[in-house]
């Protein structure tokens, strides 16, 4: 890869060289990719991108760590639309306000596009499987995008995983082993099979590539932006993999003169769970934590990528805000009344923080934000169930439905 | 409009002025939107879409009935993936097989191209407020893109409908009134509250604009063909107003000279639920037929856009088939496990249709096929998980790994 230096723990400094299966360093630290930014910069410009049929996060090519010959996986994973918000931002109290809605990839959350990167370098690679150990979104978009490469997949699940997760994972093929015990256990067993069998690893505690192609939604909201960069970028935090892949796309931009300053990151955990933001605000190494929230993808206690997520967002000078469940709940019923949005409860966390810094006068009137959508909300209906309120009921009759109304103060016409 | 010459009745021919609210001919005839192709030709031209921006249904906006100063509805709705399918194609013994994943649209349902269009007339008409009676995709998807507008909606369902269905719809902040009785009290009461408040009425049976939104997908498979006309277009069908669209769009480009031919239609119902292709079987008028299938988005006894159906089968001289519900949930699995693409049972069904045509020798062997994915299985998990299979279960050990992989013929590696 011309594009592609090495890759380079990010605890020791120690490089290797960016050979397909790359893993940890052997201290033990995540590895990041390195760019040549010079050799990139010399033959892509946003002219190169203005004329550029491709409407997906592979349009940006140049700035992912790919063989030029490495084919494009199938699905049509990224460009999700942005949306300009204004009616949200008004009720928020800031200027300017949009809506990335990520849960509009093909398996409908974030996690594609590091899965369609997952599925590029198991190509390059030559494995014919990869695999995972994983109960949500990770796993649903590693079966998808790599069935409709004509990769096989094994993924392992924790006997408590829901039967619906486990449902899509079958319709895509992949072979699903639950696990009778927790999730170290599970993970324990996957590790063992993918050493003994080499399948390719698509773990984003161990992969360096997959943060490079989560970084593609902060590519794209750039360009969508027209480069114009905001004030604020809020995204929800789990693992810490996804918000130090927005931000190495921020960086990138930034070093090949894409983009003349860098926005400051959003942080949003879950109340019941938070050991990154956590370490922010007390200043020290991050801890395990209960996890204790219903927004499941974000329920991370022991964060793989906290090492990259917390340098993210103190480069970036960031914020960092953490929600209840209510709030998390009440943030998924604006966006859907608002902005026409449906996000999961994990994936409307940003939005939550935000509405919670904006209520705490944190941030400025004159701020221009983006809010990061992660998840689709028909991924987890039952928590919507449980926070929507009821219907109306009443039988077919005029009468009923018109005092209906008026007990709920619902003014029609 | 200058694009468009009047509504006429597709029973009589009356002609109508097209006006924002146009509803039913007073014969009892649903209306069809005649443009005026010369004019048209003059200034729309393939060259002109290579250079559009747009990516999104109102690309096509020389071709949809709506004001030149109509603002665009918010939420992106249409431009959805067509895939190549080579290995579905070499399972089912066909030259070529393209698969239009309409389930990425954004509340996940080809739906949404009608509701986009709902929404764009209701803002010419003035109103404020839209309104429909439905359980499904066409409930949640006006609840969703007149939210994204800012736009009310008031929702009719019967009391049946399920649970995650009235969620998603108060989560778009529609009013949704749930009636203790059938469908047709539900469509009653609708009825009486849209006349008393004059509410910009939703509803495919009615209302003729939406299959012109529907239509969109032709026109998307055909530019993603680079013009290039396949033999065959598979859809699943219902009401039928979305295989009418389908056609109405096709029909569209051969006017003004974009492609110079047009291919035979396939639709696609459940063998418990097929009073269009009955009546196309029979060659008699189309009678009710009960709803014994569980590809609900499909399962209409009494389709109320039959006569627009009938007659985009027969001009196209088309293929009917009917299907299982085994059928369909083995599609289901086939488009998961060979594209990656997920599909709900409804949503599938033109491809568990084209199969079973290949299977029985109807389609040749050198045809090329476009098969229409029109909703997103994560709309409908519950009938996944009673398909799927169970997954290997067993504890942390590999031991029991490799006695699991030997008992299934699972060869690893």
């Amino acid at each position: 890869m011309r594009n592609v230096i090495c890759g380079r723990c990010v605890r020791c400094g120690r490089e290797y060289p960016a050979v397909p299966n790359l893993t940890n360093c052997e201290c033990g630290g995540i590895l990041d990719i390195i760019y040549d930014y010079d050799e990139i910069r010399s033959h892509f410009s946003k002219e190169t991108l203005r004329t550029r049929e491709n409407r997906s996060m592979w349009r940006y090519r140049e700035l992912l760590p790919v063989e030029p010959e490495t084919p494009e996986p199938p699905l049509r994973v990224g460009w999700s639309p942005l949306y300009r918000a204004d009616r949200l931002a008004r009720r928020l109290g800031i200027a300017r306000l949009w809506i990335k809605d990520d849960g509009l990839n093909p398996t409908a959350s974030l996690k594609d596009r590091a899965s369609s990167m997952a599925v590029a370098k198991a190509m390059e690679a030559g494995a014919k499987v990869i695999a995972c150990s994983s109960t949500g979104n990770a796993a649903s978009s590693l079966a998808g995008n790599a069935a409709a490469a004509g990769l096989r997949t094994y993924i392992f699940v924790p006997s408590r995983a829901p039967k619906g997760k486990v449902a899509q994972l079958m319709t895509f093929g992949a072979t699903v082993v639950s696990v009778q015990g927790s999730y170290e256990e599970t993970f324990d067993l996957s590790k063992q099979a993918i050493d003994r069998w080499g399948w390719y690893n698509r773990n984003a505690a161990i992969n360096p590539y997959l943060s490079e192609g989560k970084k593609t939604v902060g590519l794209e909201i750039m360009e969508q932006l027209n480069w114009q960069v905001p004030d604020y970028i809020a995204i929800s935090v789990g693992d810490g993999c996804t918000i130090a892949g927005l931000w190495k796309g921020l960086k990138d931009l930034y070093a090949i003169g894409f983009i003349d300053r860098l926005p400051h990151l959003i942080s949003a955990q879950a109340e019941g769970c938070h050991p990154i933001n956590r370490a922010i605000e007390t200043g020290t190494p991050w801890e395990p934590m209960e996890e204790n929230t219903l927004a499941d993808s974000i329920a991370v206690g022991v964060p793989r990528n906290a090492d990259k997520a917390l340098m993210a967002i103190r480069e970036s000078d960031g914020l960092v805000v953490n929600v209840s469940d209510e709030e998390i709940m009440a943030a998924q019923k604006l966006l859907g009344t608002d902005c026409g949005v449906f996000g999961e409860p994990a994936g409307v966390t940003g939005t939550a923080g935000l509405k919670k810094l904006c209520e705490q006068g944190r941030i400025p009137a004159d701020a221009a934000v983006v809010s990061v959508v992660t998840g689709n909300g028909l991924k987890d209906v039952a928590n919507a169930i449980r926070f929507c309120g009821e219907p109306i009921s009443i039988p077919s009759d005029m009468d009923r439905l018109l005092a209906a109304f008026a007990e709920r103060g619902v003014e029609p016409g």
